[in-house]
């Protein structure tokens, strides 16, 4: 594995200008298809002196006419006050989460994370995918409780400031919807850009208390095998979970990358279930249910269930495996030309940490392996990066994640021989993207 | 060091209910004052039993009668629509930066990151400090450029498209203003909350280029060894840094915590210098000059230096130190009475990990090892924890941060006697708050 730690982006004390000698190096293919080691989009103007002698300069910087330059406007005016809360730029304003939304039940939808526009491993809360089934409840958190009943020794309520006063404990981690990349189970490869395909997945810091704690107050009842959750939303949305796992890592989460939980992501509490399926995290959590058998509720029957080519269903499907995505190049986005370029990307698994990312630029027929950007952390995204040399002709791009338990993402055939053509959640295959000769890239099924 | 690895908030498979046997010696005391093995807050209601019998349930959690309750009003009517772009809960209004500005100078001035109100280790962009000193310039970022020139072979000019094809680095880390707690030199304690002290100090994911792949580009002269880094804002901020940390580490940011910049984080472009001075993280980037000397700017000899008890000034102190607070109890606050608390706060230091942080409940008497919240990283907030149980009479509270390279955070005396009496930048001493027996908490010096 090759972390990239961002504290040694050059080896300390190296001079650039002094490494001419290691362009050849670093310009020599890893793999075919035109991967090369990382460190030439470090050495850009040497890699490029050697390939085109005449691109010293490389195409990105322009020589600079110094006398022609003047100071921008903005420095002969003083700008704008403070802000109390900030938000995006006004030049930003296409950067938005897409929504897809049912016209016969309200709030019932998707809306995506833009994963082609962002870059590093966290995602802003305001742009975190949304899953709802009945819209988003505005609820008082001096008004909202969560109770603890079912096979415990005491029931017990607990308000946003009862559970202010506990432990607590965060998880930075990805969570992903069940349904996400559904469309990978299509006939013909879904030409959307990735993050309306594959945007129902996005990263926070959550904190909040252990369930274990509060479990631990109630009392659990020695006959207790699973625990119902169930949001406050006008759906009741209700899920079963088995008590090894609140017990083990969940927590009831009170915040989100620092501040109170945002509206659509449960305000004012919502269960955190590191590496499981997103439908688990259950949202405006207000009850949990102690009980011998699950409740065999909608979500855990009718949906969120798969049926498998003998006909029977899966279900309880609960971690997230292992995933990959090329994030750029990707999908609706054209290449400038025959150039080095950096492949970016995200992976991820419920099971742990990523242990490897290999990409591949000739439709997996040979595979180099990419830096992986610290810090590599448990179920959490990882951001990849590998050097890229383009030729200009087309190219089949794809990338593989293995997590440390050695589970490897499977090709999308693997994943239809073992599952079947009837699914519609878990769909973690391989996504290859292609590029065609005029640089234009899109999804393909290869 | 004791890290709270999230995914072990109790050991696998352990049934909270069997560990009745753990309670008397989670509550023993590892410290004087108070301060318990960090597992009792995990053991809450055994410890309560173990210490008072009648409080078995607890003051957070009520007892709840199951026949009273009735599903809240959000349940029956559908919930607000999808959003593109997500926002704070209203009920979240008071939870914001505070600013103060100079009447004089338009966008002169410092808003506060509200520390008090937050948990974890980010901090939403949202709320991230802001230090202007002519406010907040509105760029376009197809008219900004980026310019290299000095003591260079080629000038170049770099847009934020030409930007985004070189190869990107994250710094997941904390940016403090060298000005931050400067409160800490008046010769009375600061009667006020925390983040209006202590908040020029934040958290996020940076990404982007970094600076030695465009140095490399631009091909550094020999005789170069400083580089002085300027702003498009209307005061045209600039600083000097030696060449060797920007080759190091330093990055032109384009992303905070996954999106692009926020304006008033420095909107297209932003140096970031990881630990060092926040001062020396130009926003607004638009130019880097390389040269044999500091440029002696306004804001590295009027300001952001520091008279010492010899008449000489300390110039160029780049690294910020390692520091901690208490966030939880803080000034400001109330204890609800006597009962297991969870003190919470952060430690960070410019020049790596936290290793180790104490807290201490009898004014720096006895210490006791706090739980670091993993994971724990170089140049960034760390989240510690630890158990204190308040019998209810005077207390003063106070954590100590040592980090990496053994740098321990000094005494508020140890500081002045150092650095004497004209301080106003780097001021990280030891905070201490004191606790009435009326449960109320300020600011002392102690």
């Amino acid at each position: 594995m090759t972390v990239l730690d961002p504290f040694d982006a050059l080896p300390r004390g190296e001079r650039p200008m002094s490494a001419a000698d290691d362009a050849s190096h670093a310009a020599k293919p890893v793999a075919g298809g035109g991967l090369l080691h990382r460190r030439v989009l470090l050495r850009r103007s040497l890699v490029l002196a050697a390939a085109t002698p005449a691109a010293m300069v490389g195409r990105e910087a322009r020589a600079a006419d110094l006398q022609a330059l003047e100071p921008p406007a903005t420095m002969r005016t003083p700008g704008r006050p403070f802000s109390n809360y900030g938000q995006p730029s006004s030049h930003e304003r296409a950067v938005i989460r897409s929504i897809a939304a049912n016209r016969v039940v309200p709030g019932n939808g998707v809306s995506w994370t833009p994963l082609e526009d962002l870059e590093g491993m966290l995602t802003p809360s305001g742009l975190h995918f949304e899953r709802h089934h009945n819209g988003v409840p505005d609820i008082d958190p001096a008004q909202h409780e969560l109770l603890i009943h079912g096979l415990v020794r005491q029931p017990l309520r607990f308000s946003v400031n009862d559970l202010l006063q506990y432990p607590m404990r965060s998880h930075l981690i990805f969570i992903e919807c069940g349904g996400n990349s559904n469309a990978g189970w299509h006939s013909r490869p879904m030409q959307r850009p990735l993050g309306s395909v594959h945007g129902m997945v996005s990263c926070s810091e959550w904190t909040g208390v252990p369930v274990s704690a509060l479990l631990a107050e109630a009392g659990v009842d020695a006959t207790a095998r699973w625990v119902i959750a169930e949001g406050a939303d006008a759906v009741a949305m209700n899920v079963s979970l088995p008590l090894a796992k609140l017990l083990d890592d969940c927590i009831v989460a009170l915040y989100q990358n620092g501040e109170r939980l945002r509206p659509e992501h449960g305000y004012p509490m919502r269960l955190v279930t590191p590496g499981w399926e997103g439908v688990l995290n259950v949202k405006w959590l207000h009850r949990l249910q102690l009980a011998e058998q699950p409740v065999m509720a909608r979500n855990e029957t009718a949906k969120y269930t798969e049926l498998m080519p003998d006909g029977r269903a899966r279900m309880f499907t609960f971690v997230m495996d292992a995933k990959s995505l090329i994030t750029s190049p990707s999908h609706g986005q054209r290449l400038r030309g025959p150039d080095v370029y950096e492949i970016r990307g995200l992976a991820w698994s419920g099971r742990g940490r990523i242990r490897r990312v290999e990409v591949s630029a000739d439709g997996g027929a040979n595979w180099a392996e990419a830096a992986l950007q610290a810090p590599v952390l448990p179920r959490c995204l990882t951001r990849f990066r590998a050097a890229w040399r383009w030729d200009g002709r087309a190219a089949v791009l794809k990338s593989r994640a293995t997590d440390e338990t050695g589970y490897v993402q499977p090709e999308r055939e693997v994943l239809l021989q073992q599952r079947g053509k009837n699914g519609y959640f878990h769909y973690n295959a391989i996504v290859s993207w292609a590029v065609d000769a005029q640089g234009g890239v899109r999804h393909v099924y290869a």
